[in-house]
């Protein structure tokens, strides 16, 4: 017997795209009646079109603009510790085929079947970031889970960041299992980054990049390396692990360049690597001002464009970093811009960098386009989530 | 002194494309007097504005819609052998950098500065397609300036391809320096692949899919795997070499067949490798009746949409691929889905992609998206030349 809640889509809803696999229901196609406002945040209900076909189980938000997020088309799931467990040992079979060391995002939330839930994996430690209601209230059984299917000793819940805001959750960040002493070595592309899995931006690292460091150490051999806006070094030491003869890193932070000299110690390229703390516009001007040439440039920024409001201003912003990265790349050598912006398509971002490479004067081919690693599937409905874009040029005269 | 003819461009016409690198200029945008009609195809020209402002040198082609191509923005530049080997030097210095083993395309037209010219290299062979008429009238230098740059020993030209009779060129195939006996093998991704420098499809191998060929091997360790459209084997051998325990190449060409079980035999993985001669959508259909399950499939079939009056049909020859794939695929299986159509851009190829997969009745999740490697760089202004795609989706349940 289904003795769950039930809610329903608005008379004119098009229920098809539900039933094809689309992910979410907006609040304005919901009928938002008393009852279904006086849920608790992270109620599993069932979705039923408005002739009272049902569709699925959804976990209903009626805080959120995302009021229903679908979990599971059989009406009958139990959601709890088995059924989480099933869709982790899904996520971790991709995982372990792929990569030789449990060092990866575990879960990439719709895309894994667990709506609005991100997991990142660094060696016997998970980062969980519960970042829909229903996961915040299923957090208990979620941890069981992930331990039961992972084996992982030490669980911290990350509850930072503004997807939590958009769904009325506060910021808190808590040790569930085991603990952590200090910052964790993770081994990526030949080099061992340091990940601070309690202080750190989002939950310590960014795995996203692995590919497009990947390539950039391909580059590298023999190469000045120059890292703006590093964080805790990602192309900085991936250079260095591909042969560089030198690197900088360039960030506003003095905690993430810490975490840079930490792992190139770790990864015995110390002697080879700089860091300068700087504001990225300011060291770049000054870079250029100097006449200081580099191989290999990347500036992987903070995203500029994070929604629509921001893409203009956005885009500009991107278009600035590669008018002043350009001149620094010495005839023949590479520069690698990326972008973060949800709101800045592929083809924006690449007609920003483009321009802003004309106007620092250099003539370019475009060499690779690289997005985020296959630890970060994308939901077929959500395809447009390919927020990551890494274009490498190469800069020629 | 400069000698040369000159071409002008049309009074409306702006000029600051040209000034920041666009590479083409069509026939409705220039002067096309009696005098420009005349011009030998391949003539170098100097190219102004309408106010006699000098543009840049151009090789200019009366009888094609792109009249003029941009060879230099220095009129005084001598195109001969020197300026060939100029070009060719900054185009191996890329590769030599990221290859191991002389196996790539050396030039990739435009984005390297040779307007209209493919070379792909094979060892101590090379390839040249001379696809612009003023390249084919240097085809002597042109050869020349390879032999001297690259030390290969083996030169063909290769006539054939559309974009020759765009120009008004005539089909051949010529050895000009050398010879071949028979095909060449060529180390990819640990494999090794037989090339037909002299009768195969385009220059004998499609080097483009290398970074795609990588991930598939990546996903095949244990897995069967099913390459439909396979050329040579391009999908199956590199499987193979990434530890399938078995591969099937499916094509509708014998020859092409033959080939792939040459190298299947060059790379020792031929106990584990089968082929089947059919036509591709038989194949899947056959293979789906007789409910065969496979854990890798790879669809990388001719371009169904090459031009945009055939977009709409080729879209749904694409979500019919998909259709018929995505049921041979075992639950967590992978499928990849590829397409070198030039109208069929990476968001309407995926729509149909998803849109086939859903109709095949599977649930999906997207965990690359590929393109052409950079030995395949795009110009900038040419940046939607990116025709490559391969999509890679997992399929749950």
């Amino acid at each position: 017997m289904n003795t769950r809640p039930t809610v329903r889509l608005r008379p004119k809803i098009d229920p098809r795209p539900l039933r094809h696999g689309a992910p979410w229901v907006f609040a304005d196609q919901l009928v938002t009646d008393r009852r279904t406002k006086a849920l608790a945040p992270g109620t599993v209900a069932v979705l039923e079109d408005a002739d009272r076909q049902p569709l699925g189980l959804v976990a209903v938000n009626p805080n959120s603009k995302i009021i229903a997020r679908m979990l599971d088309c059989d009406t009958e799931a139990e959601i709890g510790r088995a059924w989480l467990a099933g869709r982790l040992a899904a996520a971790l079979e991709m995982r372990a085929r792929l990569y030789e060391a449990p060092f990866y995002r575990l879960v990439h939330a719709e895309a894994d079947g667990l709506p609005g839930v991100v997991i990142d994996r660094f060696g016997d430690a998970c980062v969980i970031q519960p970042n829909a209601a229903w996961a915040e209230m299923l957090i208990e059984p979620l941890a069981e889970a992930v331990a039961e299917v992972t084996g992982c000793t030490t669980l911290i819940k990350n509850g930072t960041g503004r997807a939590r805001g958009l769904e009325g959750l506060e910021d808190e960040t808590v040790v569930l299992r085991g603990g952590v002493n200090g910052p964790v070595g993770v081994p990526m592309n030949g080099a061992v980054y340091m990940a601070d899995l309690t202080g750190g931006q989002k939950t310590g690292l960014f795995f996203d990049q692995r590919p497009n460091h990947a390539f950039v150490a391909r580059l590298s051999r023999g190469a000045r390396v120059l890292d703006v806006f590093s964080h805790v070094g990602g192309f900085a030491l991936a250079g260095l692990a591909g042969g560089a003869v030198s690197a900088l890193a360039v960030d506003g932070s003095a905690a993430a360049l810490d975490l840079a000299e930490a792992g190139a110690r770790a990864s015995g390229s110390e002697a080879r690597f700089t860091t300068m703390k700087a504001d990225a516009f300011d060291a770049l001007s000054q870079l250029g001002e100097a006449g200081e040439r580099f191989d290999v440039v990347v500036c992987d920024p903070p995203a500029f464009a994070p929604a629509k409001p921001a893409l203009d201003a956005g885009l500009r912003a991107y278009e600035r970093v590669a008018r002043l990265a350009a001149p620094l790349v010495a005839s023949g050598g590479y520069l690698t811009l990326c972008s973060c912006s949800h709101a800045a398509d592929l083809a924006k971002f690449r007609t920003a960098c483009i321009r802003g490479i004309g106007r620092g004067g250099r003539q370019a081919q475009l060499i690779r386009t690289g997005f985020a690693g296959p630890d970060h599937p994308q939901h077929p409905h959500l395809a447009e989530s390919g927020y990551l874009k890494a274009l490498t040029f190469r800069l020629l005269s």
